[in-house]
């Protein structure tokens, strides 16, 4: 009570208080209601970094801290705060283990109009990612890379207050945001993580200041923790690559092992990958952490370690060599551009939840997710278009959701006579531990 | 969900929003951990004019909203926002009813560190304040004033959104506290309402500013809903009275309705009194209405009415003649001063929680209250004391309650050697339809 009305007034909290409320609210001895008003309390009036540090400390320790210290080489994990057709997470786990990281991935499943790493990895038949700790922890040690869910063990308190967060209005703030990623990657036992913090209108974060603020955050707040951190501030006011929907998703990720595939999440997973290197002391620079990525990929070491890491996640690993074995859509649309011009804007959120409505994400929790429907999507922002030519193929399996999965798909682009200005760029800024570097 | 994030956001919800979380809390649809997130964003943000009449409306038609209009006279009320020795509303039903006008009082039990109505008359032997509407009715029609507590049909949204506020700290706002207090009161069916708007050191809003804005929001409210309004904003920086203790106050009533008793409860029931006189059109000015109630006491009406409603009500109305007949504590002790001079100030919520401490309130919402206990306060502020002399009497039944009472007041009283300053003023300031009336 007094740590409600404490927050209720705009007082900073003490880490003792934080932690008493976040260990007595997981116990269950506090009730839902005053959690959520004290949540309320806080989205309203703010927190300080000390107050962030220490609800992610405290829900961290809510459950299993992993100790992957009898693993040799540095645990370095990647983490993106979600966007459309961003699967960079399927390239990096593989690539950076081929490089000698320790990669102990936990990941989500698609959220709001974003898409899941889960959801992506199930589109591979046998793929498990609810293994336990002892699993994981012995497959990391076999190929050094390892894509699994939350355990119930894994910060348990961020499970219940999640849970809480999205019914009572209290999802939008960057401290609650912060706590909720931090607390989850700290139980990963890992020593760096490199953020993917997404801008534009395909992102949570639509601004870049909002973007900017919740990574400073968090490499602020993993660093008190003592691990090393770097964030990107990355674009996705369009989508990412190519392809929208799980199985093809999947299906990009193993052009992009191969050296193939669209430039921007090349150019995207190699930074990404060169920063974990980095963090890792594989390299010593960004550049050379670019090199050896592109090495790793052009001499098949990344798509070998995708393979071995599906085998031992019970996966079938023949789609690498036959893509053709993933769930395919048994039908397919195209949607034509009304009028000769160039693509002035793409409403990035608008394509993520014509993917949901293909079923290819969840509009209720309990809803099953369709691995094989999507979007390609063939004209990006400043790509020349004439009328009638193709924007984007939907691929579905029932009629009514493609009709409604079209209309949004229709009203997402933005087509201009003029050749649009410079194009955003793909990477707006990287936040390390002493600011901003560029 | 909509409207929790539209309060969180600092923006004014529509009537029908408010109604719609109002009547489905109600009803139990929406779950307590999303209304006290609702409340929470509501006492930081704020709410508006429009948006407090809405609420307070909403949870008048939760329930029940007597109509008294079969019965002749003016239906005035009188509210007090609570305090110390404050037991001008056992003066006042009688007295106005005297008078003519028709007093429906609907009233509370102590809360924290104040007394209750119902208590206090409870401490009469056989009293019952918990009738039906149906017999509430027939004593209003009989004797003109009946008082009883909050039934089960009237504003059942405020039963529950109060036990709600009392444990995720949203207590604390005017806009809550003006809803709760007028949804009950205009459930009523009065035609008119006097509000006492306690500050000070004893009163729930501690400064003058704070309890004119409730008053003013009250006042407003109120009249939006065709009601005659009237706030007087009183002084609660020490008791009411010389009595704090159940019994003890009720005993004190009969000395006010004898023309006797202390100077400052007189002068503010008589005030009270004439204003509801105003208000009810009885008395075309103020001091014509005080003339009015002191002719009423003199004359034996004011008491005669009391004792009438006491037998209506079941209760023992011997106790009129012959107050020993009311409960008496076992023992008592003297609290003296430690130094010669004069009373400088006395925290009053501090004598207020002495009382509770004793049993003459409840420190747990299932306490008994014990109707003998309590204090009789000998020194006011501006007194001149002799070092050793009392300050006040405890009247207790239990030592060890005793010891921690008497430790409390000890606190409770600050001594000076000089002479202090004016004193403050009984009745600060007057808020009518118009504004301030000074």
């Amino acid at each position: 009570m007094d740590v409600i009305r404490k927050k209720r007034d705009g007082r900073e909290l003490t880490s003792a208080e934080i932690e008493h409320l976040v260990s007595s609210y997981t116990r269950g001895d506090t009730p839902d209601y005053q959690v959520s008003a004290w949540l309320m309390a806080a989205v309203i009036r703010g927190m300080s970094r000390a107050e962030t540090a220490a609800l992610t400390q405290a829900m961290l320790y809510s459950g299993e801290v992993l100790d992957l210290s009898s693993l040799a080489g540095a645990k370095i994990d990647k983490h993106s705060t979600g966007g459309v057709g961003d699967k960079t997470s399927l390239v990096l786990a593989p690539l950076a283990a081929a490089g000698g990281l320790i990669v102990p991935m936990i990941s989500g499943r698609g959220l709001g109009h974003t898409g899941g790493t889960l959801d992506k990895l199930e589109s591979i038949s046998g793929f498990n990612v609810n293994l336990p700790v002892s699993e994981f922890r012995r497959i990391l040690r076999a190929c050094g890379c390892c894509m699994i869910g939350q355990t119930a063990e894994i910060a348990p308190a961020d499970r219940k207050l999640y849970a809480l967060r999205d019914v009572t209005g209290t999802v939008e703030s960057p401290n609650l945001i912060c706590a909720s990623i931090m607390s989850k990657k700290l139980a990963e036992g890992i020593d760096g993580l490199v953020l993917d913090v997404k801008t534009g209108s395909g992102a949570f974060m639509k601004s870049q200041d909002d973007a900017a603020y919740l990574a400073q955050l968090m490499v602020e707040t993993g660093e008190r923790m003592g691990k090393k951190m770097l964030a990107l501030i990355t674009d996705m006011d369009q989508p990412l690559g190519t392809n929208v929907g799980n199985a093809s998703e999947v299906e990009e990720v193993i052009e992009v092992l191969r050296g193939r595939g669209p430039a921007d999440l090349i150019d995207l997973c190699l930074e990404l990958a060169a920063w974990m290197f980095v963090l890792g002391s594989v390299s010593g620079t960004v550049s050379e952490g670019r090199k050896l990525a592109e090495k790793l990929i052009s001499s098949g070491h990344a798509l070998n370690k995708f393979r071995e890491m599906i085998n031992l996640q019970g996966g079938d690993s023949s789609v690498i060599n036959d893509p053709s074995r993933l769930p395919k859509a048994a039908h397919s649309l195209q949607v034509v551009s009304p009028a000769s011009g160039y693509v002035d804007a793409i409403q990035c959120e608008h394509l993520g939840t014509a993917c949901v409505l293909l079923g290819g994400g969840r509009e209720k929790k309990e809803d099953c997710v369709d691995p094989a429907v999507g979007l390609a999507v063939h004209k990006k922002v400043g790509d020349q278009v004439s009328r009638g030519e193709p924007l984007c193929t939907v691929y579905y399996n029932q009629e009514t959701r493609a009709v409604r999965a079209k209309a949004r798909i229709e009203e997402s682009y933005r087509i201009t006579p003029d050749r649009p200005g410079d194009r955003r760029p793909l990477i707006h800024r990287v936040i390390g531990s002493s600011g901003e570097k560029n």
